[in-house]
């Protein structure tokens, strides 16, 4: 299915789209959001790298869009920001809607194996076999093969799976208060095993620290910020960032986890609006646009 | 009553302070949000100019706070940026919640002079004699006498207002689609109806129309944006910033309205943080900062 776009609004000379599609791997109506800068509008020719932005719990691709702050940057380096959402949403599940913490809104970034989530909440082959495939087949200009990846809390963790998995496909990765240990803190282990099931070496194909050991791409830093004010960090310790260094000690990311602890900011969209700069500028790096 | 400060959140290098007092003037207690930039917090002595930014219809002070990213212009500049409230709220008037366009939200930045709103709905003399006089008792190191103002939609029409009735107050005044002659539109009807009776010389010490044409302060530009894609500019005619040029053709301020017209560009924040960059460079200017 292709996409319907939904809204066109303009924004810092380039537009962001409000896109929705019927997902064959979801079953169930997607929307996404892509910022496409004015390079896009100027010149038809060039193809445009793209960086994905992964939204933490509770979001759509409204939040990041409207208060995230990457066009200016998308502008100044010339690439796309694909916003997709965090969940399937009216899947028609019981007790989809009971948590803000699981189902709607939480999906995880994995594809659930535990009925009744294993039929929608596939939100790991909707982004790789259906959401990228979908971008390079309706945007000719936007290039899916030069593309990097972030995210914040729940979908810094996703940022990271991803990247940890799929070096061929993601550039370079970067995270805002990313969850980086999902097997071992509140959040995941809710989703995990409510999503998964007991089996903890399927749970170690989505943990960042697990997956970090068995790292095959090329040595590149992964730039993390993380508040000291932040609740989710200092006080419920569901973000951990840490256990991601050490982990990374045995593998070949020794040394590579740029982990940068911020004073006194917290977990909000001031925290992530305020450093979106410079993981903009990494990634236009690897990106090859600066 | 001085303010209490209930959040202060790290924010490009700044902080950015949710505050609340119990204002003499509307009876209620009333909450601003207040940004400082990385200055205010560097250098203890140097004081800070003020830009004040008026929100529109339905807004808290948390709207353009999160959405409109003047905070990385406020720290290029250094000046602090003051987001007021657009009325006073739980005032438990019968009908004050009843719609998005008049009430609650919807203050119109004026004293009401009709019953029963003229208790509490006095947002002119709140700003004016209540707040500003706060802050500079408040915050030593800003000086609300380098001070420059602008707005959105109503808020833009509140800031050409007291632009125009101060000029011995605000050093430049600048809008984001606003609403130039609230006497000949719809929303400014309903409430200067409402609020003010149907005294229209009274309207007229509202109205940047009448106003413009009495303006005694220093002949300088003021600069409007206005998109063509805004639905309540194009179709419904709320706004109206040509009506304002006019007016200025028979006043000191003659080829002074620095109106741009943006195509494309709709009514929303993704509007409003496109120019930024622009307003916060003009205000700048006249606040001696560039």
């Amino acid at each position: 299915m292709t996409f319907t776009t939904d809204t066109s609004i303009s924004s810092f000379g380039g537009k962001l789209l409000k896109l929705s599609h019927d997902s064959p791997v979801t079953g169930t109506k997607m929307v996404v959001n892509i910022y496409l800068p004015h390079q896009y509008f100027d010149d038809e020719t060039t193809k445009l790298p793209v960086l994905m932005y992964l939204s933490g719990l509770t979001c759509t691709p409204d939040n990041a869009s409207e208060k995230a702050f990457f066009q200016p940057y998308a502008n100044q380096y010339g690439f796309a920001v694909v916003f997709p959402d965090t969940s399937p949403r009216g899947a028609n599940i019981e007790g989809e809607d009971d948590s803000w913490d699981f189902g709607t809104g939480a999906g995880f970034y994995l594809d659930a194996t535990q009925k009744p989530w294993n039929k929608n909440y596939k939100m790991y082959s909707y982004i790789m076999k259906d959401l990228i495939p979908q971008i390079a087949s309706s945007y000719d200009t936007l290039d899916t093969h030069k593309m990097s990846i972030c995210g914040h809390s729940m979908g810094g963790y996703g940022a990271l799976m991803f990247y940890l998995r799929n070096p061929d496909v993601f550039q370079s990765c970067s995270a805002f208060a990313p969850i980086t240990n999902p097997s071992e803190c509140q959040w995941g282990k809710k989703s995990f095993s409510n999503y998964l099931g007991d089996d903890k070496t399927l749970w170690a194909e989505y943990d960042p620290c697990d997956l970090v050991k068995k790292f095959t791409g090329d040595k590149r830093p992964i730039l993390i910020h993380q508040g000291t004010a932040d609740a989710f960090y200092a006080k419920d310790h569901q973000l951990q960032p840490e256990k991601l260094v050490n982990a990374s000690t045995q593998s070949p990311l020794n040394g590579m986890i740029d982990l940068h602890l911020v004073d006194g900011y917290d977990h909000s969209y001031y925290f992530i609006s305020s450093f979106v700069k410079e993981h903009c500028q990494f990634h236009a790096k690897y990106l090859g646009l600066n």
